[in-house]
């Protein structure tokens, strides 16, 4: 891996460095019924075994869990939200009111942030440039989704049973919540923040192809402003594309002359049995690529399995009302690299 | 004014201090039909006399706004969209579609803000943290809000004709832009992000009202971190309280031995003719405060009329979901502030 010459905080068209690299304290994961029957069960601090995780609505079961993973990692790390500095927090609720309402319980100034699926990245990336510029000590990053709360909003009602086409994917129930602050044991190093890329995609459930091409953008981006090739990755991971979204992001590569390696994989092909669960063409949501990374990827980091990770977070910028008015649903990714020391 | 102690990025329970301070480089203003009758029309640099601005719906006339404003900002700077290293962008519209699209257009990597009617200030704090820092050269910021987009989606379609309580506000249509860079003639030198606040408001026309205690917690927080007082301001100015949220907040600061003095005004009693335009109780939206400070008050700093102005961009959390399953309206401030040479 060539080391970039510069010594700069900006390398090349958009990536961010981080010297020195931001640590990543404590994580809390939790995730709902089919997170936990899947193989990821074991990576979660928190199962849910109902969707409505003891409250009334979809929402608030979503804002239950978007808070106990915040206070999981606070536990963790032996911290009381108080000694946090800011909240970088979204969600793919209107309004981001997942996040907003956690702010207000855990009484931290709040960045709200909108990415679709891709949240994660962003916020890693922009609680990383505080903490490693020194204008915060502690940043608490988290993201959720909520499969009824997500399918309602965006495409219809679970309730109706509707017939899903075999490209559709499965939003996640559950959160993930990042403790950010001076070097640990897993540091976050470079981020490359993503361009919206629109190939032309019209179908709400086909939002692993909308997000393919963003997925290749950010990570050429990346690779070539670092001076890094795929083989330094111990593992790419894409953040939500599914079956469909991942084999497009191949062929997509290949006629570009990229060439993806065995060290691709896609939190969306990770998180579920896509054989005995009924998933379709993968899990997807903005706490697809948090239960995937923090839950199962971050240990490996951790333990020294892992190394050099990538991640690329995926979100399809999909609104019902620009698709209504007969737009397409145009994405973007943005991407974190996480070293282990 | 005493100089704070520290030379760190961090001071106090959560000001942001930019260091050297980020530049205001050049900006766009753009507002609707009302916006262009009031008596800010000669602040703005486009201003449309149909609130279509020549499209089929609300949704793009918002983004031709915003993307005019954007190139406004351009061109007047000289640059093209390939110059600017990053776009930190919101807007009222659900998955900040306006934002979302104009990012697209312009090829500019996205960071999407959601902070409601307080993105601005939000934005602002995020792209002079990356531009003091170093993680990018130039950012490229914008907010957008348009009144039959955000009344649709927030309480009634315009066509309705709904008769509005005399506390309501009207949405106001337009856009601003800003480019931050290196130091200019007017930079921004410290940022206070906000913490959610609560005050049980439950009228989706109050939203003034659900404003005042966020606003009055950030005004506060930022005088105590940098030891500063209402006095060392020229002008004080909150986003979009309106009349009533601007009496309220001048009470509640009077009931915690706040005195808040003639330097406080209001963005959304200072964008419209409350007496000749039926505004009810004043102004509001994201784009409230940015044709405010960036047409308004901007140009003073420049000719040297005012030093010091302290923006406490306000933001109503309101979420039509969580209003309709009986939760109250949280809101939220975020302050920076700007000073001339």
């Amino acid at each position: 891996m060539k080391t970039p010459v510069t010594g700069s905080r900006r390398l090349g068209k958009g990536t961010l460095k981080f010297v020195p690299p931001a640590g990543i304290l404590a994580t809390g994961v939790v995730g709902g019924p089919m997170e936990s029957q899947g193989p990821l069960s074991a990576c979660l601090d928190h199962a849910y075994a109902d969707q409505f995780a003891g409250k009334k609505t979809f929402e608030k079961a979503e804002r239950e869990m978007m808070l106990n993973a915040c206070y999981t990692a606070l536990n963790k790390a032996g911290l009381a939200p108080g000694d946090v500095n800011l909240f970088l927090a979204g969600d793919l609720l209107n309004q981001t009111v997942t996040s907003n309402f956690c702010g207000l319980e855990l009484g931290i100034p709040v960045l709200g942030q909108y990415g679709a699926c891709s949240t994660l990245g962003q916020s890693l990336a922009l609680g990383a440039m505080m903490v490693s510029a020194g204008y915060a000590d502690t940043v608490l990053v988290a993201v959720s989704s909520h499969n009824g709360a997500a399918e309602r909003q965006y495409r219809y009602p679970t309730e109706y049973g509707l017939k899903r086409p075999p490209w559709a994917q499965w939003t996640v129930t559950g959160a993930g919540a990042v403790l950010l602050g001076s070097q640990s044991q897993v540091n976050i190093t470079y981020a490359t923040p993503g361009r919206v890329k629109d190939l032309a995609v019209r179908d709400p459930f086909d939002l692993g192809a909308a997000m393919a091409p963003a997925a290749l953008d950010t990570l050429v981006t990346h690779l070539e402003d670092t001076g890094s090739n795929m083989e330094d990755y111990d593992l790419v991971l894409t953040g939500d594309l599914g079956k469909n979204g991942y084999s497009l992001l191949i062929d997509l590569a290949r006629s570009q002359g990229v060439v993806l390696g065995d060290n691709l994989a896609d939190c969306g092909l990770t998180i579920y049995d896509l054989e005995n669960q009924q998933v379709f063409s993968g899990g997807s949501g903005a706490a697809c690529s948090a239960i995937v990374l923090l839950g199962k990827i971050l240990p490996d980091l951790q333990r020294g399995r892992l190394h050099r990770v990538l991640l690329a977070a995926t979100g399809a910028l999909h609104s019902p009302t620009s698709f209504q008015q007969g737009e397409n649903i145009p994405s973007i990714a943005h991407a974190v690299r996480l070293e282990g020391r």
